[in-house]
């Protein structure tokens, strides 16, 4: 069962949407950090500082990256990168779980 | 911020009630668990296997403990008991995070 050891873990969650996304934040043990996220099914809009690389670990979705023409399906494990101070749209058609991580 | 360090989190997150209750699984650095988890607005019935400490970080619900004649309404940070090998009901009025741990 994947697991990060020696993380801290926020005990707080972050809440989006009304909580129809919610993520806790993880300090791994190279100091880097991840959010371990669900979103329920609907429509979201996120923005980025920094770039990020997202996992999904479970879910049917379709993703719209920046500077793309089309929306790209998903189901099941994918992982794909977001660039940094640009804005993606997600549609998430089942239960979305995710492992979202800040290369810097 | 409190936060769990030296702890380990499993990534894949526990997913209940179609996703209106979701939490993820923390080791503490004492090799004791404890869930980070969120509920939605809902209402929900859990059964215990042990007993367990259920510490509501934010949200504004009410809980049926088993033994008890009323339900007890909670808004914002409060601890409630729950026996082991039990059933407790939930009627959350808005989300709510929470961290429930399992003494032994």
């Amino acid at each position: 069962m994947p697991q990060f050891s020696n993380a801290t873990i926020v005990k707080a969650a972050n809440i989006y949407y009304d909580g129809q996304v919610t993520s806790r934040t993880v300090i791994k043990e190279d100091g880097s950090k991840v959010t371990l996220g669900i979103m329920l099914p609907g429509t979201y809009e996120f923005g980025t500082d920094g770039p990020e690389i997202m996992e999904i670990l479970s879910g049917h979705l379709k993703v719209l990256l920046p500077g793309e023409d089309g929306w790209q399906e998903i189901q099941g494990q994918h992982t794909f990168h977001v660039p940094g101070n640009s804005k993606f749209a997600l549609e998430v058609f089942t239960i979305t779980d995710y492992c979202c991580s800040y290369p810097v």
